[in-house]
């Protein structure tokens, strides 16, 4: 498969699951918003949980891109994270629908080996960079000291919980935002006012 | 309904949730658990949607018996609320399979305004019982200044965060509480060794 195609039907299988939701997806709406047939469909990906995969390795990648910052200054890096975690995985995209959906998956994580994998290594990624980020940071002498690894823990424990209150709750995950951004100025004696790019 | 019935309806609700989980739950189940017949589980509860917004609400009212606390000092009330979230809900409960339920109940609220309220009203009880010992706590002089509603939807957002790890990523709610109460520490300049019952 070309890199357009699978990028197609990873864009298709995104609109299924924000239309439909995670326990009403199946292959034949994933290929109707990807324009084919279910058999055209099936050619690439065996199983629905096959081309599920894909698409958790499909949100790493897209994590993955967003994180690559070309500054040495961990404060830019650090904003850089928080900016990818709350920004829409797609450019069209309903956020709060694909909210809903990612937390169905994550609910099934307990049922199903390849959920949890794909969720564990995006969740080592998010915590590696804060813990990157906080470390370069003190070792520069822009934070006090703080444990990189609690610091990075906590955030991430946060982001989950803003992910839950988006869903369950309703609640606009900008109010998480401000805190956790509070919280590391806290953590870290960050002053906004000296953040600018290297 | 006695209490007697109802309480034991309720148990049967959470063992059947956990031994089923939420998607695979039915009254047959609940009634099995219960040891009655689902005639029976039908003449007090009409729908399952109505015995889970029960279980819900009895969720609800275990966790305010809890807060119950009769103490006058905030750094109590505040610890108290800490066991009350990371125990278990019921005594011989396998807390781990009680999370994984809760996680799908969550999930679905988008799809139920009655699970949605009850997940709302557990919430703001939540914050309202840290809010006030914090406000509490900075008035008495035990704790330096904080914006008391902050640090309260910051916390229970870490709460929501470890319930979705726990499930998720399989980790240990533990590693959660531990930073959750550093971050009290520190922003409450709370003193653990200072902490006795009043």
């Amino acid at each position: 498969m070309n890199d357009e195609t699978r990028e197609a039907v990873m864009t298709a299988t995104h609109r299924a699951l924000c239309t439909h939701g995670f326990a009403d997806l199946t292959t034949q709406r994933i290929a109707d918003e990807w324009g084919k047939s279910k058999a055209a469909l099936h050619y690439h990906y065996d199983t629905k949980e096959e081309l599920l995969r894909t698409f958790l390795d499909h949100l790493l990648a897209k994590f993955e891109s967003r994180l690559a910052c070309e500054s040495a200054d961990p404060r830019v890096r650090l904003d850089t994270f928080v900016d990818a975690v709350f920004a829409p995985v797609e450019a069209d995209d309903d956020s709060r629908e694909f909210a809903v959906a990612l937390l169905e998956i994550k609910a099934q994580a307990p049922y199903s080996e390849t959920y949890r994998d794909r969720l564990a290594a995006l969740d080592e990624r998010m915590r590696e960079t804060v813990a990157g980020a906080v470390r370069d940071g003190i070792e520069a002498g822009h934070f006090r000291h703080a444990d990189p690894d609690d610091v990075a823990r906590f955030v991430v424990t946060a982001i989950n919980g803003a992910h839950v209150r988006e869903v369950a709750l309703d609640e606009s995950p900008s109010e998480a935002r401000r805190l956790i951004e509070g919280y590391l100025d806290d953590a870290l004696g960050r002053d906004p006012a000296t953040e600018v790019p290297a």
